[in-house]
């Protein structure tokens, strides 16, 4: 599925009750999803991919209020090599 | 871009580096970029859209650690309906 196309759908199911919300009880419950799967990554869980599934579907409703389209920003940031040292494999300087 | 190629891009690119930094430290720099997110939505700044693309960028290197495909979780977790409700759009109550 692409970036773009997930992004609508959320948009479809959402969009009504994230207006009715509001921009930051939004960005909120998003922070509360990367808590969740931080939670999961730290206990070992089983549930990481399902919790990262919910954080990217609470951050495109997020880029949905901000006029975002999170494809175009992912392909503008990340043009198949490292926006760093525009290599692929990146070959910057170890971090 | 499916989510899935865009998980390969980053694997291509980084994967050598993150295993290097371990996945732990990988984690807490996914962490480190919601907070850049955070900021700059709390800030309104111009570059909301592009800390979205770096969040999702580290997701998917954890994702890459654990072996997680995450455009396999999102359609699991979301079959172009709300998978609480079963509808599009939601008619959960109200949250």
């Amino acid at each position: 599925m692409e970036i773009r196309e997930f992004q609508r759908l959320i948009r479809q199911i959402y969009l009504d009750r994230d207006q009715r919300r509001g921009a930051d009880q939004t960005f909120l419950w998003l922070l509360e999803e990367v808590g969740e799967l931080t939670r999961a990554y730290r206990r070992k869980e089983d549930n990481a991919g399902s919790e990262m599934a919910d954080v990217l579907a609470w951050m495109v409703s997020v880029a949905n209020f901000l006029g975002i389209d999170l494809e175009s920003e992912v392909l503008k940031k990340y043009p198949r090599v490292c926006p760093l040292c525009s290599s692929s494999p990146c070959t910057c300087p170890f971090r």
